[in-house]
């Protein structure tokens, strides 16, 4: 990707990209032009270009950028008892999401708009995602806390469930996100049969 | 709304919501012109104004169709179990979505799109639907079949969870609809305690 150097860019991409997931959230990928994100960047249209070769770019940089936060980001399993990792996966996930909503509301809805190759790409990282719960729920299964059957099935439940908070969720609502949090566990824990 | 009397429009009404569906799944809603709906359609772009008067009310027509369906398709409940109940239920909502997936796409995505008298109509219809399946989990919990405290969360839970099969489900893959109720059903039965 051609970049200038120095401080300037340094400065500008970050500025460019959060314009770029404001404004696809807003309105939708494909409603929303290069000359409009400069607008909102307040540089010209073509000093974008600096910064990123297109718009399928700065889409696919803001969807793989969610996913590899995401995956840096998830609890290390290694050593913990299996509802342990379990409940601190549900943990993450919740606070994880709840903390950036625009662009998960981007990496749900936008995958329609992303070329076949960039597809493919963030679906191998949506793919780790999922494998890291499912390694969780297969390890509880081999140690007889759970009582799973179908571990890829109970994996993409647990996740839909999870991710469902953000299309409800306000901080300053009804319930605290420590709330929700004790709630959601408290399902995933008896859904996985370890109540 | 305008609409032309006849066996044209009868014809051609649903013809258009069904062009405007495609394209506003496939697409998004604001980057779809009347101009595109018209061509799809096969007629001159002013006659889609005999049709519908502007590219909102086509929207606010298929998500409220959308969702006065699926209002009139859920399983009576009088009379029967909850336990019973909450298994129709979650058969039924898994079915209902699976069967229109674009539909249901388009009545998660758009929501945003809609005018703010628009939302209020489509929320009061969802909150409707959600209300359904809060007053089964209250009658389980009553009759201490469910161990639920939250009906509210546990609802909307449940709900994100059986929607999210859309995200993947694919008929003749490795699982039928039928082995992906019988396992939603599983997890919903042990998340409410009735396991």
């Amino acid at each position: 990707m051609a970049r200038t150097t120095g401080s300037h860019s340094d400065i500008t991409g970050p500025r460019v990209r959060a314009a770029a997931l404001r404004l696809f959230a807003q309105g939708g990928y494909a409603a929303v032009s290069m000359r409009a994100i400069a607008a909102e960047v307040g540089v010209q249209a073509g000093a974008l270009y600096n910064y990123t070769p297109d718009k399928q770019s700065l889409l696919f940089d803001l969807m793989q950028g969610h996913m590899t936060d995401l995956l840096a980001e998830v609890p290390e399993t290694a050593g913990k008892p299996a509802l342990d990792a379990l409940h601190d996966f549900v943990e993450f996930h919740i606070r994880f999401h709840a903390d950036r909503p625009d662009a998960v509301f981007i990496a749900y809805m936008e995958l329609r708009n992303l070329t076949p190759e960039n597809f493919s790409q963030i679906e191998a990282l949506r793919r780790r995602y999922e494998d890291h719960l499912e390694a969780i729920l297969q390890a509880g299964a081999a140690d007889r806390v759970f009582a799973v059957s179908d571990t890829k099935i109970v994996t993409l439940a647990i996740i839909a469930m999870l991710t469902g908070v953000n299309t409800w969720f306000r901080s300053g609502g009804r319930l605290s996100l420590n709330e929700v949090v004790a709630q959601y566990w408290d399902m995933v824990r008896k859904a996985v049969g370890a109540g």
